[in-house]
């Protein structure tokens, strides 16, 4: 086991870490707005998954900013969130409804999922000077934010259509 | 397979997933504290392991508001950051240095989940009128949001103390 002591080894590693995340994603954005009933839910799912493919690329070109080839390493937190997703799936039988509500969930926690690795590793890159790689990792984290709050106000907006059925 | 119709068992499903995440957090936390070499670092999670057993607290009285008795859930999420921050420790070999910075990291990771899932439980709560549930639910996400902060801050002094080093 080599020992990591230089700061730009983990920058690396995070970078490795939030590329498999974004990788994922890709795949799980279609599947996530295929199961969604609520068309504006389905429609926010679809354009996050187009600017998924945009970070991905960011990510790609950071790595080679770094002078370092793009790779991708297996990472246990965004498989956990998925996980937690695909157990829901198989183990309840929600009505359209409830389901809206817990994909916003769902979706909300792979957000911070993405928020908590970029934060990270723009500190990391801001305090190693690496000025580029930080406007790439700006650029994504910008819009995993964005997203976030869009997730939160569709899960408003359900929540209040929720009350309303349980209370007719 | 019982269909799930009503959002108050989607609020309960959410409540038995991060009583799990709380209560796993109150047996990470001080093995991470005992991994940090910087100080503050390591007095921030010891802090925040008395937030969180009152964070078990608090979710276990909601079941309680609820009329149900509590219980918890496995939770893919939590497990998988967890398994993140093991799997770097089993096959890395950093410094203190690249550690602590690590440590900072995969503590953001763990908050950004529970804001995550504390967020989405009080959108829920509130759309269902349970309003001693939200105040006990809003005390939590109040303290998960100000740890997350401490943890920023201390990730972004440990990174120009790197900086530093790696200057000199």
């Amino acid at each position: 086991m080599a020992t990591m002591s230089d700061p730009r080894e983990l920058l690396l590693h995070g970078l490795r870490d939030v590329l498999y995340a974004e990788n994922l994603l890709v795949k799980a954005l279609p599947r996530m707005s295929r199961e969604a009933s609520d068309e504006q839910l389905a429609a926010m799912l679809d354009e996050h998954l187009a600017q998924t493919r945009e970070h991905v690329r960011n990510v790609k070109q950071a790595f080679q900013l770094l002078g370092k080839k793009a790779s991708a390493e297996p990472c246990p937190g965004i498989e956990g969130i998925k996980a937690e997703h695909d157990q829901f799936s198989r183990e309840e039988d929600p009505t359209p409804q409830v389901r809206d509500i817990f994909l916003t969930g769902a979706g909300s926690r792979a957000e911070h999922y993405e928020i908590a690795a970029y934060t990270s590793l723009l500190t990391l890159a801001r305090s190693l000077g690496e000025r580029d790689v930080v406007k790439l990792l700006e650029a994504n984290l910008r819009e995993e934010k964005e997203a976030l709050r869009k997730l939160e106000s569709a899960a408003r907006r359900l929540g209040k259509v929720a009350r309303q059925a349980v209370a007719a």
